[in-house]
């Protein structure tokens, strides 16, 4: 569908491992004052004076993760750079640097891995941060992308999972179940292109959601907003699992329950729509198809004031006494309890 | 070989994500002050106050890096560690946590992954550091280990591989070549056992390289070391990939060259006598077998009454200046230039 097959080709078995890591990192500059030292040497040498420091890591594998078929290198490497940051953000921190380790098969040639690393470059340029190291390797079979992210808060304003309490206000940035819809499509548009290699697929009117499947942002805008607004969240956690999932997180940890107002969840007319072209519940998708990186936190009400008046932010429910349980309140106003989602990567 | 076909099967699947992490980790326990949040939420949270931190990842992929028909797992996730550590230590700083991150495919059950996370445990235990973070996911083949290890250092204290100096000793701790033989050891009864599956081999002259290659250890006692002993190397790194491609390091990032002497190399008797079995040069073995994990390091000469008596360092060369080029000087006097070993893994 996208792949150029006249592109030139480089083996990577022409370079070796210091000329393949020197080649791909070579115009990553490093630019933040807790940085001392980057790649090249045992490991990067870091400083936060005193500031607490966050650390996450993902792993995103091929077949699993993401499918080369319709995922251009370049928004890969961005994407993988920008679900480690919305960790980060997650805890109130700011990110300030990553490692990114790759492991490759032979069937990638060196410009593949070019694309690859100059998407984790722009992602390393627009959200600020330095890559301070890694690791290269060859695979077996595929593409596997291990980045670790670190980030600095101050003492006093990180933000834990735990932090809930009865009367506080579920609150959601942007909107839900875009990436997933998006993903829906370019599966769809897959199975087409293997039948008629030649058809040409509209897919203007899915521009939206297809951008925030193949190229999502992390909510650091969020973050500042917040800081900005003197609003301290009392937990916070970032969706990559589908709303469902990450209130469950929240509730279990702070020992609370919560009502979740279905006619509340921000939703864009472009899901809607293609919800309704897919015959799939719009609810249900917010609920469980993930991937949205928007921040979902809980603030105490008398900080709403703060924040009501901002388009980014919609409040979805209300944080209750952990007896009272996690309902969903349909737009018929019954009551749904909310239940974990199954881990899907295992069942395949 | 060593695989019990009567062990208990656990599927991945009957288990849900976060019951999976919640049950590899519940053994962890976090001792290090620097540790404020370990797994559970968004991102771990650590503080140095004010130190440097270093920072490491690395990683290992079943068929490229081990061969799970030889390898016990236990073993498998003790190493993973220890190759980690290993570069902490190289930067002459003091491990304190790793995060933990594994893409398994459904062929291994749950108590696979047990004996893997005990191996770690183990190495967590022993190196007294704290598993603070990590992701679980599947691979469509195999496994693949990936591990960041944090450490901290005194901002005065952190050695580089840019510091060596003309006239500088070249050092290095332990023996070399043993974990190369021990491998070579392995994959021959490896097909001794294709051959003839009730074969019980007499692995005992071999214990001591087989046990380098399966369970090596990081020089973090050579670290605490030298600190007693008030020596601050002009430079280090850790040898995984070969005395002779470490040695480029140093040499290239300094800009020096330097004499490598034959007859001073460390080698174990089993490795002499297990060279001699194979016909293998063991100066060879030292050169470019890897997988050491031993400490090389640059020293001023006025250092040399520090650690000339410890019989767990060796001086096994000269710093030179960089026109006077990299030389091994055999013991007929002659000198050879040393060389970079090829990229293996990309060759396959």
């Amino acid at each position: 569908m996208i792949e150029d097959k006249n592109q030139q080709r480089t083996q990577l078995s022409d370079l070796g491992e210091f000329g393949l890591i020197d080649h791909l990192t070579k115009n990553f500059k490093l630019k933040k004052g807790s940085t001392i030292k980057g790649i090249g040497d045992d490991a990067a040498v870091l400083n936060f004076n005193k500031k607490n420091i966050v650390v996450t890591t993902d792993l995103l594998v091929e077949g699993v993760h993401f499918d080369l078929s319709y995922v251009p290198l370049k928004h890969l490497g961005y994407k993988s750079v920008i679900v480690n940051l919305s960790d980060v953000y997650a805890m109130n921190a700011n990110a300030t640097q990553i490692t990114v380790s790759i492991a490759v098969s032979n069937r990638f040639p060196l410009e593949a891995l070019e694309e690859l690393y100059s998407g984790i470059e722009m992602a390393a340029k627009i959200y600020d941060i330095d890559v301070v190291g890694g690791d290269t390797t060859s695979s077996n079979t595929g593409l596997l992308i291990s980045i670790t992210a670190i980030g600095e808060v101050e003492t006093k304003k990180v933000v834990y999972r735990n932090g809930a309490k009865p009367n506080d206000l579920l609150v959601v940035s942007g909107d839900l179940g875009a990436a997933y819809m998006g993903l829906q499509i370019l599966e769809r548009e897959k199975e087409v292109y293997k039948v008629n290699p030649n058809n040409q697929p509209d897919l203007e009117p899915y521009n939206y959601i297809i951008e925030r499947q193949l190229k999502p942002e992390a909510r650091k805008d969020i973050v500042k907003l917040l800081n900005d607004l003197e609003v301290c969240p009392t937990s916070m956690i970032d969706i990559s699992d589908g709303l469902s999932s990450e209130i469950i997180h929240i509730c279990k940890q702070s020992k609370v329950g919560c009502d979740l107002y279905e006619e509340k969840i921000p939703l864009d007319p472009q899901v809607i729509s293609t919800c309704e072209e897919f015959n799939i519940d719009s609810t249900t998708v917010a609920l469980s198809g993930g991937e949205d990186y928007e921040l979902l936190f809980t603030i105490s009400q008398e900080d709403y004031p703060k924040i009501k008046a901002n388009p980014n932010l919609s409040v979805i429910g209300y944080i209750k006494e952990e007896k009272e349980g996690l309902h969903l309140v349909t737009r018929a106003e019954t009551k749904i309890p909310i239940k974990a989602q199954g881990w899907k990567n295992f069942n395949g």
